[in-house]
């Protein structure tokens, strides 16, 4: 008993330091550019704890941004529906998480990163790990990737800001399967509809 | 010259004080429960020196959140516009100010609300102000006007969010033209597609 308490305890600032390198590491560099080797010496332990503890470097960036909810979870479905239900799956599944008990602090940790100076945390937190799903099932089916998965994102956030933030009360008073159907459309057109002139 | 100086001094206390008591007035009570008299009264003014200097109460609302640029000469080509072009006409217009030498101050001004507990001002300024000449243009048109403009809105704050503070790449390299093509589409379908199941 008394052993599992000092390990535990050691373990707690072992996992602390590595949070803290993380998030000057991913603050400072940027997701792509940061390396678990660099907070390995940054936070002066062993790689191999980081993978212990985070296990890859998308596990130790969403603990670093204390994102309240696992991104990879909660986008499962988005891996397997068909190609023309993925905004539908895709929204679906993040009104789900703002409704849930993690809600809350998903939405104060947006609204917190928005001000704080933190954009390049919610930017890779979007790209990176949020975004990257969708990417991986679109990939190679056409031009003009990376901007149809920003115009998604930013119909997201706006969503976010405008029913989870400002409250605007027609959004607040819609449900997810009404939310879903009037936004799905939009978001799939980005995804996969025309977006040129 | 010396009286014109005197009166000018005169003026500006007043008018600080008309700012001052309409802040915390349409902060408490939201933009339709705050009247001019109730401004007038709080501030120890007569009501017709509201009216001098800020013509209207919206006029006075734009002037207390100090919003650098008059969303009624911004948005005067909607009023004007064909219906089918609603949407473009107005996302062409929010974006040339985004790229204005107001812009920086209108970004910083929504930065700043989002966070500073001012949801209520964003709220009415986006409903009562930003959004009016589109409800004016759609009254009696059909149902759901409410939850076509709050979707509308939650579209231009998204791009607001991610092109002009998250500064996603691929958003902030297209040009207006490219992102009328790809965005306006969509809300258009807001405004008058069909956006139920």
């Amino acid at each position: 008993m008394n052993r599992r308490t000092g390990r535990r305890s050691g373990e707690s600032t072992a996992r602390d330091d590595i949070l803290e390198a993380a998030r000057k590491l991913f603050s400072n560099n940027g997701f792509d550019r940061t390396t678990l080797r660099q907070v390995a010496d940054s936070a002066g332990v062993d790689p191999a704890l980081i993978s212990h503890y985070f296990g890859n470097k998308r596990g130790l960036f969403v603990a670093a941004v204390e994102f309240p909810s696992d991104p990879a979870a909660v986008l499962e479905p988005v891996r397997t529906c068909p190609l023309d239900e993925l905004a539908a799956t895709t929204l679906r599944q993040i009104l789900q998480v703002w409704a849930s008990p993690a809600g809350p602090s998903v939405i104060a940790r947006f609204r917190q990163a928005l001000t704080g100076g933190e954009d390049e945390l919610v930017r890779d937190l979007l790209t990176s790990v949020i975004l990257a799903p969708i990417r991986e099932r679109l990939r190679g089916t056409g031009d003009d990737l990376d901007l149809r998965l920003t115009l998604f994102a930013s119909q997201v956030a706006g969503l976010l800001v405008t029913r989870e933030i400002l409250a605007l009360p027609p959004l607040r008073a819609a449900d997810i399967d009404a939310l879903v159907a009037a936004v799905a459309p939009n978001l799939q057109r980005y995804l996969t509809g025309a977006i040129t002139q």
